[in-house]
């Protein structure tokens, strides 16, 4: 690490593997905090790569490998294709970066052991981010039930209606052997909500997936049923299909806390119809969402509202917990009251502060690399419920870390 | 049958056994159809009896034995307490009396058998009902799912929350091996609605329930997921403790089609505490909901809409669908569209019209006994499969009837 403002705050020097949405999603909070410094950036495609060269001054690879080389590095956040992440982690690890790996971590949970065990063996962090679970409506909802204020969880629910199957998709995102679909990339964030706010330690998962769509033949929909070992049931359900939206039924509230525009019904659908062929939706893609596409510009913009995942109700034995416009609202044994939450801290702000607290201050990260291998396991065992139609019983699921 | 209007029009003589909540609620629907006379009641307690009679000028008997001897009776509303519904309606079947039993038909499922075969030996009609199925915004999302228009179904999901547990309960409300508690009473509701939507064959179930507040020690929750034969998942999620209400995702629309009270915030379990012991409660209980009581009074107004059961969702390959406040809303390819649905047949209307239609014009009814007892196979399941922790194969169930 680099001299900091003070002994206790020093710089950490980091750099970003891939600029496409996850990768140009996280600048803000790296620019944001205080003590983070950006010092490098890798990604196959030039382009992205010399604009953000011009914009940040910062070392510039092709090669991830080559990346990890560099002495100006002291962690990297890994937001390559899903099914190079295993590769790409291990290079980082081995070469004693610290490393945030994006969602779901890998496609085997042999693949996230090797990478827990690598960054041990190196006495470097690994932290498995951004998912949802880190932002404050979530980790808001965690404080009252581990608080027990309201008794015991009794029940927990998510769900989210979106546009993903229809928004420009590459490849990857559309072969579920490369970890796409919506139960490896949005499974990954609805089950870590659910297991965030649950307390981690799910005993069984019940599942179907559904394909609705043969021209993307990819998981477009589940239906999960999921038991926690004290007894707990949730449920998950998505469809990426755009129809209904679950914005309807958060006050408007989109994803990043905008105002969903659910005026323009199917636009997603209606949009990727208008385009010629899987090359020309893989170009609007890259255009789109890498860095200095027309995505990444926005990512920035202050959110009016915290961020809705969909539809997240949890209920105690004494009160049923659900997202506001603006907060919580806790329907309590007498009254029903709404708790405002403040937007300044968005979850990949969060994702950053762990990164920097497990390294700096050495405390331990909530999104650990076994906490990433247990939601990985979760999404298997849901590919694996509906494939079988039977409950997969899980055994690497760890607890929440508060 | 007595002498009607014409040949294809003769009067059916409906008794009432029961005259709780059930039975007076069903009273609009007797007096609207035009063929249908009501002729007998019976109930334990004679303060509802003699002013049904002074209302009505029937006959009225204290036993339903005796009410199943009259020669002035062709079918019986048997609305008595679940744990009594197989004993009443044998004796009703035997006297060669057609009969509409309330759900849960009965709490095993040889019970159920030997009322299906007594049926069946005597050659009348065994209609089971009223559930929220027969109401119309179920059967008009039945019949676009069964039309294919929006394609194959693909998920179905039905969340209800409501007061049930904290509203004026009866001893055998609150006591599981009477058939007391949600799973029994409301998912009987939930999941005939999601049985009849979803083409009737359920393959598995996989649940959990809750008793959240010991002082009322039966099921106050589920959370049930259901997969039917041909692999289309389901979940019911039901929660009767009084806090959020799903008529805030229904346009604040209640059960009957009447605006729900969503400002009386925890009215029914403020209302439940200041009630002193079991004996207040059920007095109480009676005195609201047997005839002449305050509820059964209110039970023929009008509805400004069409009624909701919480929250119901079906999704399509090519379309959602969801009630909207006056109708349905179908989520399309293209456009999002409002289908008004009229008012004008409630739910039991439409059970009377079943039976009348089945006895007299010999039209097979929906909610057949086999129909009740497939229903019945479901409520025992949940049951069951939260009580060993596993999923649960079902084997007596039968397709929809359209």
């Amino acid at each position: 690490m680099a001299e900091g403002t003070g002994q206790d705050t020093p710089i950490l020097r980091l750099a970003i593997a891939g600029l496409g949405t996850a990768g140009c999603m996280m600048l803000p909070a790296v620019h944001k905090h205080p003590h983070m410094q950006l010092t490098a950036a890798a990604d196959v495609d030039a382009e992205p790569l010399e604009h953000f060269q011009r914009d940040f001054q910062v070392e510039i690879y092709r090669r991830v490998a080559d990346l990890c080389q560099s002495s100006n590095v002291d962690a990297i956040y890994i937001a390559t294709p899903t099914h190079l992440h295993t590769e790409h982690a291990l290079m980082a690890l081995e070469q004693g970066k610290h490393v945030v790996l994006e969602k779901p971590m890998a496609l085997t949970l042999d693949d996230a052991e090797r990478m827990i065990q690598t960054a041990e063996r190196y006495g470097v962090q690994l932290v498995v981010g951004h998912s949802h679970s880190f932002e404050r409506p979530i980790r808001a909802m965690r404080e009252i039930v581990q608080s027990g204020e309201l008794g015991r969880l009794r029940m927990l629910h998510n769900w989210y209606f979106t546009d993903w199957m229809y928004r420009p998709r590459n490849i990857g995102e559309l072969n579920t052997a490369l970890g796409g679909g919506v139960t490896f990339r949005q499974g990954s964030h609805q089950f870590d909500i659910i297991r965030m706010i649950g307390g981690g330690l799910v005993r069984s998962v019940r599942a179907m997936t559904g394909v609705w769509d043969a021209q993307r033949p990819t998981e477009g929909s589940h239906v999960v049923y999921l038991e926690f070992e004290d007894g707990t049931p949730a449920t998950a359900v998505y469809s990426g299909y755009d129809r209904f939206h679950t914005a309807e039924l958060t006050f408007g509230v989109g994803e990043q806390g905008q105002l969903a525009n659910l005026a323009a019904y199917g636009r997603a659908r209606q949009g990727l119809r208008a385009l010629e062929g899987d090359e020309a939706e893989a170009s609007l893609k890259r255009a789109s969402a890498q860095y200095g596409g027309t995505r990444s510009r926005q990512a920035s913009d202050p959110a009016p509202h915290p961020p809705f995942y969909g539809l997240t109700l949890a209920s105690c034995e004494r009160g049923d917990i659900r997202q506001s416009a603006d907060g919580l609202t806790i329907y309590g044994e007498d009254d029903k009251r709404d708790i405002p939450l403040a937007t300044d801290e968005t979850g990949r702000d969060a994702v950053v502060r762990e990164l920097y607290d497990a390294v700096v201050h050495h405390r331990p990260p909530a999104h650990s690399g076994r906490w990433g291998k247990a939601n990985l396991e979760v999404c298997l065992a849901v590919l694996e419920s509906a494939q079988k139609r039977q409950e997969i019983f899980l055994s690497h699921q760890i607890a929440t870390h508060d």
